[in-house]
């Protein structure tokens, strides 16, 4: 192996080191943010609880701003992959809305992220300070509201649901189950509240047929 | 005027202007909490919103947990003067929920507190914080159940809605119509969203009649 081939080994080698620990810290941002906040988290206590210094992360993420976003898009990441992903995997219509609302309830009740759910808590938080922090949060609001769109048109497309259903009432409906699940759970931290919800869901979803 | 009686009116002069500053300083924090957060009000912040000294306002609270559990008390306050009360005065029953609905979201609307709604904020920052302002947090919740429940009863009662629905159901429904109202409106600032909403209500209350 000549020095040039050499050389490129060890950068990639590196960048993949350098990628598998910065996925690792915004794995430890998405879970402290989930117990304090957007705003509770700070370069120092996530330094803290990763036991790295702060210049460390500060070669990371230069700014508190930069770890927020960058802990928005880790977020976003998981929420996909363990919640949206599965949805897409039903069959269209009213049974990936059912999956979405299961793998949410799921998410929730093995605690996946060490707090709540992140992005009930972040829409809230973030909502009253405007910023590019509270934009990718609506962002990805806007991203799940377009999915939930999607299922609840080829639901009606389907006759799953009723002629005169609107996707966009649904859209909110089903905003308002997430949200409404969340808040319990964190409230009671009893997973007899997501039993509810799933009745809840099921009810929704059966109507009209 | 005797010597004692005099010096009585003058305490109880004092008394008053004591519990209107009281309720000023309260209500300014129940406003910096819609903003920021209950983590984020401080006798610190506080005593600059108001222009009184840090002293001044520990003669008031004792501590941020003593200030946050009063401004929860206040926020319960100004939720049962704008948004149960007009509720309570409708006729029995789905109109009650609509009225309760309806005067939530001309809350939110005019904007009453400064920031977005003060208890969906809580809820979500405080869950994951265990202790004596969560509790109060869930106190409150567990009331607005309470009243949501005891309408959907009566409305079932007075078969406004189907026999077969299920006031637990009703209050879950309910609770996702508040809180998807409240983070929609924050992140977007969209009074058309209100609209939805109320779309979404009165259709809910219509079903099956």
């Amino acid at each position: 192996m000549g020095e040039a081939s050499e050389r490129k080994a060890r950068l990639r080698r590196l960048r993949v080191e350098g990628e598998s620990t910065r996925s690792a810290i915004l794995r430890a941002a998405v879970s402290l943010a989930s117990v304090d906040g957007l705003e509770g988290l700070s370069i120092g206590n996530l330094a803290a609880e990763v036991g790295m210094s702060k210049s460390g992360l500060y070669a990371h993420f230069g700014s508190k701003e930069e770890l927020q976003l960058a802990t928005v898009e880790e977020a976003a990441r998981i929420f996909d992959d363990e919640v949206s992903r599965p949805a897409l995997s039903a069959p269209a219509g009213a049974p990936q809305l059912e999956a979405l609302m299961e793998a949410y309830f799921e998410h929730l009740e093995r605690r996946a992220l060490g707090g709540g759910c992140f992005f009930s808590s972040a829409a809230m938080e973030m909502g009253t300070r405007p910023g590019p922090v509270k934009e990718a949060v609506a962002a990805f609001g806007a991203g799940l509201d377009g999915l939930l769109h999607g299922f609840a048109a080829s639901a009606i497309e389907q006759h799953q649901l009723p002629p005169d259903e609107d996707p966009e009432q649904l859209v909110f409906e089903f905003n308002g189950f997430i949200l409404a699940a969340s808040a319990s759970f964190i409230l009671s931290g009893d997973p007899a509240v997501l039993g509810l919800a799933r009745q809840v869901v099921r009810r929704r979803l059966r109507r009209g047929r």
